[in-house]
């Protein structure tokens, strides 16, 4: 078993840990409904772009199971289910997993309209825990493709959480950081807090400190004192959308790491499963940049840190051009200095 | 009289205005000897470069007016102040206004050997109130000059406290702010946190919205985003110390903008009077940068926001190069593309 696991299916309920509790308290909300995982994804007690398509799907087996008993016609059953999936992936729009983890439930229960209501939601439950847990064999191979990249010893930055807790477990760029980490590397991580939800002090810093993996917490915008003074050796992030040309929307704050490591001749690496790419956005100027609430920059934790009545914009996710990327790394294989040309090429590999 | 008042001498005791209470309580610490106001800059109840060089010119009078009705000869007088100096100038190494106003009272002291002590004394006190209002001068002459730089409408970036709260009244790089849009421009700011202290959401915020100068609360690492999507004009940041060559230690986070405004074509001003530049330092690599406690980064406002017994850095400033600086606005006058000799230029005009 993994020693974190934000998401625990029962067979009745989702239990999410609820992520704006940690580090200081480990705390399992139980969802019974898609409106409960909803809120959860919501109030991001539950976050990070593959673990939000995982709860997404599971949303979608609790709402199949709500509608089925009640309606006759496959036709309605399919409408129903589409509109609770339209309102999940309405919740929070950059992460495409939210949308690729309801759409796969959602292909699913098409393509078996005509089976008994029992046998439907046996197969969508399947196809839930299958999501679930090729999310984390999908992380452990990008694990072990990104581990061959770093040299050792290693000094890596990270931004905000892209571990296990971002995940079904187990973790993107934090796969990476375990895979090297565990095959002997010598490897120290820098992990910026990632205001202003504060993932890479609440969640990298306890995940790496779990896993007993060296990790120093300094404040984002120290990045580029560490990294000018030839302390950081590599980037590697996780993110929410890849456009079909490479460009990369992800926590904000990204793109500067991504400018200073250019700045400073570092490698800027991407671990992302191939779920992540969004081939219907050509560049990533189409991409939506979700902007989250002013509160979360006024407030900590529900004290105010600025004068009432101040204003405040907060964009969750910002863009890194492809050409700033030394490499995405999936569980495909890793894409060097990516354009349209070698993602699709890889993006058409078979495992 | 000006709205923000950091710094009160009523002739017994040095006010300071407590920033760490700001910007919800509005207290005045009162100090009657050069130990009290050494704590309130060593925990930063008064920051920002200029206020900490015209506090400790009045922590010196404060200490020559305890040590002299002590001491009859001249010499052990001066070694006396000369140590309190040395214990004052310690305590936060990187402003190098510390350093400057603490000798500008010893080396007054000096030519006035010989005078009685309550003449003594007087020349003193005198000597600090002047430097206290040339601070407020010099910075209406700084705001003057910088404004002619900016364009109208302008979106101006700014990092930290610049400000009225961070000098004798009125502010470097927010002095500029101020005369561009007292001036009549049509001027808006966007204002980082600036973690781990908050110096913009507590101080700079507070200074401008007190001001009624329009002002955006923005995440550090949300400054590039700011900038890749063209809403940022230009970027003003004060100064703790500048080489010879124009290099620039500034609030941690600086150096990040600084790069950031080269990759976006969009001008870097730093706004600091002429006592600002250490000649002594002939390039930025010999400025000491400060590391302040881990506990400002794991914790805010005494809230824990990380795991119990993680390590954190703190460099409490960081290193920007002359190449990165479109101009350095002094009270002598802008010196555009600065370099050794046009420095040296305008620290020898005399106003």
């Amino acid at each position: 078993m993994e020693k974190i696991q934000p998401i625990i299916w029962d067979g009745e309920r989702l239990l999410l840990l609820d992520q704006r509790a940690l580090p200081l308290n480990e705390i399992y909300i139980s969802c019974s409904s898609a409106e409960e995982v909803g809120e959860c994804i919501r109030r991001m007690a539950v976050r990070g772009a593959p673990a939000i398509g995982v709860a997404a799907a599971f949303a979608m087996v609790l709402a199949a199971r709500q509608i089925a008993p009640s309606l006759e016609k496959d036709e309605a059953f399919l409408d129903k289910l589409a509109e609770t999936g339209t309102i999940l992936k309405n919740i929070r729009p950059t992460a495409v997993n939210l949308s690729w983890g309801t759409d796969q439930i959602l292909v699913k229960a098409k393509s078996l309209l005509g089976m008994s209501p029992g046998e439907l939601l046996e197969h969508l439950e399947n196809t839930a825990l299958n999501i679930y847990h090729d999310d984390i064999s999908v992380n452990k191979q990008i694990g072990e493709y990104g581990a061959a990249l770093i040299p050792s010893p290693c000094s890596i930055l990270t931004h905000c959480n892209a571990g296990a807790l971002a995940t079904a477990g187990y973790g993107t760029a934090l796969g990476v950081i375990r895979s090297a980490f565990f095959s002997g590397k010598d490897i120290h991580v820098f992990a910026d807090e990632t205001r202003p939800f504060l993932q890479g002090s609440r969640l990298t810093a306890w995940e790496l400190q779990k896993e007993g993996i060296p990790v120093t917490l300094i404040v984002d915008s120290a990045a580029g004192y560490f990294l000018s003074t030839g302390q950081i050796d590599c980037v590697i992030v996780g993110a929410d959308r890849i456009a079909a040309n490479g460009d990369v929307a992800n926590k904000i704050g990204t793109y500067t790491l991504a400018v200073l490591a250019e700045k400073h001749n570092v490698p800027f690496y991407v671990a992302a499963p191939v779920s992540t790419f969004d081939l219907s956005a050509a560049a990533g100027g189409s991409i939506v940049v979700e902007n989250r609430s002013e509160a979360e920059v006024t407030h900590l934790q529900e004290v105010a840190i600025a004068p009432p009545g101040i204003r405040a914009q907060n964009p969750s996710f910002d863009i890194t051009p492809a050409q700033l990327i030394r490499a995405i790394i999936t569980e495909n294989g890793v894409i060097v200095n990516p354009n349209q040309l070698n993602i699709s090429r890889t993006l058409a590999y078979e495992r």
